[in-house]
């Protein structure tokens, strides 16, 4: 894929079928992304008006419901599947999916496969926190992970941070519940001597406490405790505004005040809405796969679409082949 | 312990040298919460002034960093196992700490031990979620835990809703990566097969995105992910917050705003503030122990003593006894 990085028009092939809104959000994304350097190509069933973009027809859905393991062989020519294997068949450089995460995953070990030496692909995404971007990875996944998988989930977090973020030694911390090194599950004490041993900027454990002031450039965990966090994470936050909002309307100074503080609530919104990022990087795959939100708006998936842009420029597959198995232990 | 329910006036055993503020915090919490109904009783060292409260002398200090596991042993005089002993001889009816949860909960394994068919304690902790109070089990005390774990806490979980919030069926749910039964990790995956069966109103899994939306009265999980969960939750609301407040001060007409809204801010932060409820119960022993947050000030402290004293009147151990071992296999 080395010459991915180097072509100046990156395709990305994008499943119209998936999420909570298709097929209009999706469209509506793809056409908004779509500029000179980035073509997005829609997969979806022929009466899909995509105006103007590129169409590849497509045949079948994968639904939420879907087993992710029978996916790749009971519906080959589905929209997520065929999206997929086109980034296996390099006939584009990376992919996009709102839909059915475990399919997403099923789908790409067959037709992307696995970079040499990587035990399991990771979904890397990035918290806005208060002090700066982190990268959580795993955020959903590997539900059940061994400690090595966490050393390379680290390993991937990292190339994250320094390649897309520029961030220059980037900094990993091990999610548990409590900074002190004894503090954890057998899962998280394991990793944190694999971890302590690697030669990465390990700074030990941080909680969830931390995740949103900024825990670390990279916070690694399994697949099933990120996902809690992260949705933990992003459910709060929506929470807590809308009971404000709900505290402010019942009263007519607070409506007044409401008004008044309007601009710097949309300025917080915009900063922690997943929106603005629009998905997570599915990484250790011999190509770029970006998995989207299922709930998904027209301006999550355009954003989604130039994360993977952004991570063919960056040439970040190509990176991780260089940097990933040759720090870890096969297994 | 049948009788307790029915004192009038009820003892609870405080830890003065717990958690991040002691003693000054600790001491004044005790005298907030003392009435004529409840009794803090203070176990700290021979200077310590009580300002009046009944004084137990202890000579040692278990800190953050002790072991839990060694706690017992090797500070037997601490202000923190003399506490949990004094409930074990039924000298007072209850205890609070504010100290290191595991050294709670390895003192109160062996000087209150647990209940008949109890597998293991578990912390239950009340969030105070939008459309009610949801009980949140076990939030940290089995950072790894076993499909009957998580059965067992159920059980407690809905009888602490029943019996102390009132709640007249509560709904179990499982904190999981997905709604569908399918989704989770094989420790849920054989929990919710567990749940399903047990005659509990079991609604299936919930995501950390709904926790403060309300998830169900009761949201179960083991130690680990329940620790990462809450600590999220708490952290997001701080983080969320303070960002807003700092946006609103960053201009002239959002700083006025933030004068009016003021109080509607007040009222927001005062339900969503853990200080509220105080602390969590460690459900599943032959007495009553409330594990008040490290970062406890003087009003959480007196919530969490007041806490202590409903859990002995509404004989919340007596009720575990009764219910929660017959209705479980054991393990």
């Amino acid at each position: 894929m080395s010459e991915l990085g180097r072509r100046t028009r990156v395709r990305v092939a994008v499943d119209a079928l998936g999420g909570d809104h298709p097929p209009g959000e999706i469209v509506a994304g793809a056409l908004d992304a779509a500029t000179e350097l980035i073509q997005p190509v829609l997969f979806g069933p022929a009466e899909l008006d995509t105006g103007g973009l590129e169409h590849v027809v497509t045949t079948e859905v994968v639904g939420m419901e879907d087993k992710p393991a029978d996916v790749v062989r009971a519906k080959p020519d589905s929209s997520l599947v065929r999206a997929v294997r086109a980034v296996g068949d390099r006939s584009v450089d990376a992919v996009v999916s709102a839909g059915n995460t475990g399919a997403m995953l099923a789908a790409s070990l067959v037709h992307i496969r696995r970079l040499p030496g990587v035990h399991r692909p990771g979904i890397a995404v990035v918290i806005p926190a208060h002090e700066g971007p982190t990268v959580l990875i795993d955020s959903g996944a590997n539900a059940d992970a061994r400690p090595e998988h966490l050393l390379q989930f680290a390993h991937m977090g990292v190339l994250f941070a320094s390649e897309i973020l520029g961030v220059a030694s980037p900094v990993v911390r091990l999610l548990s519940i409590g900074e002190e090194p004894e503090k954890g599950n057998q899962l998280t004490l394991e990793a944190f001597a694999l971890l302590a041993a690697s030669g990465l900027e390990f700074a030990g454990n941080t909680e969830g406490r931390r995740l949103l002031e900024g825990g670390g450039d990279v916070v690694v965990c399994d697949g099933f405790t990120g996902n809690v966090a992260l949705k933990t994470l992003e459910g709060t936050i929506r929470s807590v505004l809308g009971a404000l909002r709900t505290e402010i309307s019942s009263t007519r100074s607070g409506r007044l005040g409401g008004l008044l503080i309007r601009p710097a609530g949309a300025r917080l919104r915009h900063r922690l809405d997943p929106e603005t990022t629009g998905g997570g990087y599915l990484l250790g795959l011999r190509g770029i796969v970006v998995i989207a939100h299922g709930s998904s708006s027209r301006r999550a998936i355009a954003n989604a679409i130039r994360m993977a842009a952004t991570g063919v420029e960056h040439s970040i597959v190509d990176a991780l082949a260089e940097r990933v198995p040759s720090r870890t232990t096969a297994a």
